[in-house]
């Protein structure tokens, strides 16, 4: 445990004294430790530990003082209690100020000490990043547990400095007005708290030479930890946290455009009984790259559209209105569109259209522009292939529909659908012997520019080929 | 344009000079321009653009003095033809040194300049982050077209501030050797690049009353506008980066203990010929919560597990070893694992299981401890029921598989092959008229917990419900 670094109780432990007894309670949002005969020096102690804090030595100094030499190594066993808990934040004082404080965001918290080696060199983890939230600067990273309050600019002066590999000794010369102390502690929180690394003489540091780690991408890691239950103590889960302040957007998304084709519907009755089983059409799926000589049908079209992504049903439920479709999603809120951009089909014009899922109609948004075209090329190359697929159809979602109701995990659980509907378009092309393929990725921006749409309510998450197979 | 601030080509434009021409070439990496007859002071000021820089009012006079007011109206024409190539940077100067630096990240850019009015606050945006890349602090926001590199404490110590409403009055007290004139360009800066919001009276920022923003969480926005195309530089797709550094994995996770039991294989070709129709199956299907008195049977496990995930095959490519299994994977990577976590299942003991897909076996992991305990509670509470799944379904990614060969996408690839592995599990249940329900989040770390695997290389990215159906 650090000598130099000021521990402090966490905002949400509170002390409580309970009207004539001798005893003190600890409190926080999940837990209680109680004191049952609490000494005055304990008392000042958990006092100061709750009220601005104070080093280890002084609070050491306090239950010495009043309670004794046995007492005061009981004391040092409860602080490991209180870190473990994620109960205690440390803080580096700068002129008597604290400039940085990490505050745990777990339970079942390490805080491994690390005191720095004054000409040792550090580096920034290239997983740390520095943001504002709710009018603080945060420091986090998706290795560490721990938030890092950056309270002045003297810390984010530091922050900035450790972009490179640098010695405490040189971090101390480029600015004004911190002293090497201050310098060696703010080092040592950002170290023990996994926001830095050791650098070797080689400019390298020591993150680098995880060949796991090495393979993730910040933007991967940080979706990753926060998306997930886990190293994070933000709210997660269906928690509506725009009720009441923001209208949630209705299920069906108005019609794009009066012009509109209607679509054949297939006799799903007769389809059940004549089909094939859905153990011949699972074996059989297969991603198809390649295209028949003669284009697939509006027809064909309209009854995959049907099979996939119809809208069954809408419901008013009591918070917000939600759907029945063929395939299954979160809440049942279904925030995912379909576009298609048509390069070849008989009876549809090549263009953009947008399917209305509960009239079941092609909806016209523009003919095959320039960024119509752009969208197409960029799915041939995805593919892989020269040919163009006859059909791109692009999966946007309209992402509020879920954030309105999921914290923290709304992506995730959309791109899961976007999945979902994969696997669903894969099994009924196959089951129509259309040849289909999902793509890994496509450009948003190049969809808004096509569509229309604002970029932040409706974009592209998922491309899918489709066409008509090559003849035997 | 602005007035004050530097301007200079970004670096992978070059100037070139073809011999014994009057000729002059710009050159990027996927766009040149060429000036045909080049006269002295646009030759200059080109020149100048691409070694250091100068203001618009130095450039001018450059073009003004040598080849005259006409020519230099038409200067200012290129100057905003490379500002929407996105060949422009812009820079704040502190005495004459660069504290920050705008470099575009797309092209079809827009720097939108706007001046500051000294009285007025302004604010860091939420989605604004600063992170250090190949040893550089790099400003980045999914709302900007820009990256802006910090090359001085001064900036950041700037940035920091800002993370509270400020106006340029207040920030020019707070830190030392920091011109008003100085302030006033850095702020310009970041609000031209989206990286700030002016601040109204009541301290809230103008980013705040979009409704359609206030619904993005800071990591599913960031998430989505780095791994799909559009505003940003980053390489992306199947770029095989770590090809020759890094070892790629092997296809199949090695045993995870020798305590195996043999399941149960169905015969596929009787299924395909007794089956219900697909289109019976994909219309039945629905998530079921509830589950019947008698459990799920280990042979309906294995009939599941093996229609669900089995290897059919193994192959060897040049590059990498790839995978066939019944559900579809990008790149047939097959980068996800099944844990079993056994609440109850006839002849199967109840405990933590993982399922080798090649040799049709559950290998035993661990009895029913308090961390597989754990996750069966959060699955019930996830699906909002009393009763807990008779069997959790955990999917971990062995996300080193994916992220050998791509970039930029790997996770969202991956959670897309979740969702696949959810629709083919809920379906293969429907038929096998089991209860399946897919959950929208679980606990990563207690995954790792009760598994060993380390966090970074294998963790869990989704949960799915299975037993037995009620019987009606």
């Amino acid at each position: 445990m650090s000598q130099q670094l000021l521990l402090s109780f966490k905002k949400d432990v509170s002390l409580i004294e309970p009207e004539e007894t001798e005893q003190l309670v600890l409190q926080s949002s999940n837990r209680s430790l109680t004191f049952k005969q609490a000494r005055s020096g304990l008392k000042t102690a958990l006092k100061t530990l709750a009220d601005g804090g104070a080093t280890l030595v002084e609070l050491n100094q306090m239950v010495q003082q009043d309670d004794g030499n046995f007492l005061a190594l009981r004391f040092y066993v409860y602080l490991q209690k209180f870190s473990n808990l994620g109960w205690l934040c440390h803080s580096v004082l700068a002129e008597g100020k604290a400039i940085a404080i990490a505050v745990p965001i777990t339970s079942d918290y390490q805080f491994p000490y690390t005191e720095v080696a004054v000409n040792s060199k550090y580096m920034l983890s290239r997983f740390t990043y520095c943001h504002q939230v709710s009018g603080q600067l945060l420091l986090e990273s998706p290795l560490s547990q721990t938030q890092v309050l950056l309270l002045d600019w003297k810390g984010t002066a530091l922050f900035s400095q450790l972009a490179k590999p640098y010695s405490c000794h040189e971090l101390v010369t480029g600015i004004p007005g911190i002293s090497l102390e201050t310098v060696k502690q703010f080092v040592s929180l950002l170290l023990s708290t996994q926001m830095l690394s050791e650098a070797s003489e080689d400019g390298t540091i020591q993150e680098q030479a995880n060949t796991t780690l090495a393979q993730w991408e910040f933007h991967d890691l940080l979706f990753h930890t926060r998306s997930r239950l886990g190293r994070h103590a933000n709210p997660s889960g269906g928690t509506y946290r725009f009720s009441g302040k923001i209208e949630p957007i209705p299920a069906l998304k108005p019609r794009m455009s009066e012009e509109a084709i209607e679509l054949y519907k297939p006799d799903l009755e007769t389809l059940k009984t004549t089909e094939a089983s859905f153990t011949q059409i699972l074996e059989a799926r297969k991603s198809i790259r390649e295209y028949g000589e003669t284009p697939i049908t509006a027809q064909q079209l309209g009854e995959f559209l049907y099979r996939v992504a119809r809208v069954k049903q809408l419901i008013q439920t009591e918070r917000t209105e939600i759907a029945q479709r063929p395939y299954p999603s979160g809440g049942a809120l279904y925030e995912l569109e379909l576009y298609l951009a048509i390069n070849s089909c008989d009876r549809i014009p090549s263009g953009l259209y947008h399917y209305h899922p509960l009239a079941h109609q092609l909806c016209r948004i523009s003919d095959r522009t320039e960024t119509v075209e752009a969208l197409l090329d960029d799915a041939r190359q995805s593919i892989g292939q020269q040919s163009m697929p006859q059909v791109l159809i692009v999966i946007a979602a309209r992402f509020q529909r879920l954030a309105w109701k999921y914290e923290s995990m709304a992506y995730a659980v959309m791109l899961k659908h976007v999945g979902i509907l994969y696997q669903t378009m894969y099994l009924v092309a196959t089951a129509m012997e259309l040849a289909p393929c999902g793509l890994g990725h496509g450009n948003s921006d190049s969809f808004t520019k096509a569509t229309g749409c604002d970029y932040y309510a409706e974009t592209s998450v998922g491309e899918f080929a489709l066409g008509s197979q090559v003849k035997a």
